[in-house]
């Protein structure tokens, strides 16, 4: 959400020199992303994201990062493009970060979800989740259901100071998630965060995805699971199905559900919920004053856990 | 520094109903400008800044700031243009703040400055004060020398805690200031904020001046010695006379100098410094938490004030 480190035009200039990119036409700092700091470079030649990398991103999986994107936008997916220098290199340094230049895309993140716009995400979902199936690389997912225990010791101590019985919610959900977690999904490389923010409409079609600083290796299925929770409830924190059921259709379409994915969909909306509660409760309890990163309410998604838990089944989403 | 209003695709939609300037094809929140909120915005038919106006801007005189830019743009000079909608209004309201669709300039700030750089920062100025001359509104000062004993009082307890002796240096200049300020000199429209944030270059030309939000009616002298500030003091804050000159010599083959001008140019660099070391130390001390706005170090402006008392006459500036 701001720009933490500052590019003077003697810098940007000195570090365009190694690419062929033309030369500078306007350089904006954006309010985009929470943990990066992007600027919107305009040239003679294109329009460009260059992203600086903060601390908190690892660096060490940036290659990882990057190479998904590179491998998205050679399939024709509307997703940035690093961009080479002249010696065929994409991650860099500048101002003391790594840094890396990245194609631009066009588009907006839209606020009024509707039914058109989350089967438009269940469709590139499954082309993304397609595309990737042939990409060599694997990350574990540093969110994944094993990292949940350790951070429930860190929070629950407080959590009831934000919402009475917050902290047995989240207990006793991570007990029973432990217990019934699935096994034997299909894995592949997912987005793992496809919230609006991360999505660009032109009209009802998707013309950007960004973000891929949480991609990972984990179960497919679980993709569409957080989806459903960033997407398919209405800003009253109201479940939509007719939003989820579209979302699902055209996902399947391209990629069909196997049955046990089908069967995993509650468990797994159950645990993509749990992971956002508890992250979100995490940065709301270590708030770091005056760091201009805007802090979500962990209640959202405290809601959306408790709409999950009186889910039957699969059918309550997608039929 | 930060986006600090929020402003959603449909309201974004609804909003730019009114105006003909064709559909969004992105729209992104620049850390630009230190009060108020400004997005990025291109359409199918062009690009544009938005602005929204924070609590800081006096609303009451948001239609003067935007008659200069008016002024200035129907001049052929490289000032931004508010964007009028169908009805012809340029001045409207958006998520409960009065916005303005703002045409959009090249070029990008410099941070590497040049004696060339100084020299076509005084060639605008006075394009500028040129072109002013038959503007017909007029505004007090709101940082005038009248209001510099008020902001005294309120600093000066707390100045010898950022720096021994500042409250002194405070006092005695402002009592000399208020003895010796010159009284009769050439009165124009001035921009009064003409720092390098707010001069866009593409190479050594400038292709965008923006920021009116400080302009007011004052010596046109007194416009060209906060520049002399802004521009002619290097990172460490020392004078470098080649630029003070460059800008000078350019400003003065378009507009000449008086005699009354060039005498006064000595004091009127003097309380530039002091009005600025004020202003910020008056930031340095209210600085609230959290609230995303780069606060700047006012010593800046004590030790440019510094120099200007060994100052004898304008020779030392000009020739």
């Amino acid at each position: 959400m701001a720009v933490f480190t500052q590019v003077s035009d003697v810098a940007l200039k000195a570090f365009l020199k190694a690419y062929d990119v033309g030369t500078v036409v306007s350089f904006k700092g954006i309010a985009e992303g929470a943990e990066n700091t992007n600027y919107l470079l305009r040239t003679t030649k294109s329009t460009y994201i260059l992203t600086l990398y903060e601390k908190r991103t690892r660096l060490s999986d940036l290659p990882y990062y990057l190479s998904i994107m590179e491998h998205l936008a050679g399939s024709g997916l509307p997703c940035p493009l690093p961009i080479k220098d002249k010696d065929g290199i994409a991650l860099k340094q500048l101002s003391g970060r790594s840094a890396c230049l990245i194609s631009f895309l066009e588009g907006v993140s839209v606020a009024g979800i509707n039914a058109e716009h989350c089967g438009a995400v269940g469709d590139m979902l499954a082309q993304m989740h397609l595309s990737m199936a042939n990409f060599p690389a694997k990350l574990a997912n540093a969110q994944s259901i094993q990292t949940w225990a350790d951070l429930t010791e860190q929070i629950t101590d407080q959590a009831d100071a934000l919402e009475a019985g917050l902290s047995d919610l989240i207990k006793d959900e991570l007990v029973y998630l432990e217990a019934n977690w699935p096994k034997n999904l299909p894995m592949g490389t997912i987005h793992a965060d496809l919230f609006p923010d991360n999505v660009l409409f032109t009209g009802d079609k998707i013309t950007g995805v960004i973000d891929f600083y949480f991609a990972c290796t984990d179960f497919m299925a679980y993709d569409l699971a957080v989806c459903i929770n960033a997407w398919a409830f209405d800003e009253n924190h109201i479940f939509q199905p007719a939003r989820a059921k579209r979302m699902f259709e055209r996902y399947d379409i391209l990629r069909q559900f196997t049955g046990d994915e089908l069967s995993a969909l509650p468990i797994l909306c159950r645990g993509a919920a749990l992971r956002f509660l508890l992250t979100r409760l995490y940065d709301w309890q270590n708030q770091i004053e005056g760091a201009m990163v805007e802090v979500k309410d962990p209640l959202d998604y405290a809601k959306r856990l408790k709409f999950h838990q009186t889910v039957r089944d699969a059918a309550d989403y997608v039929f």
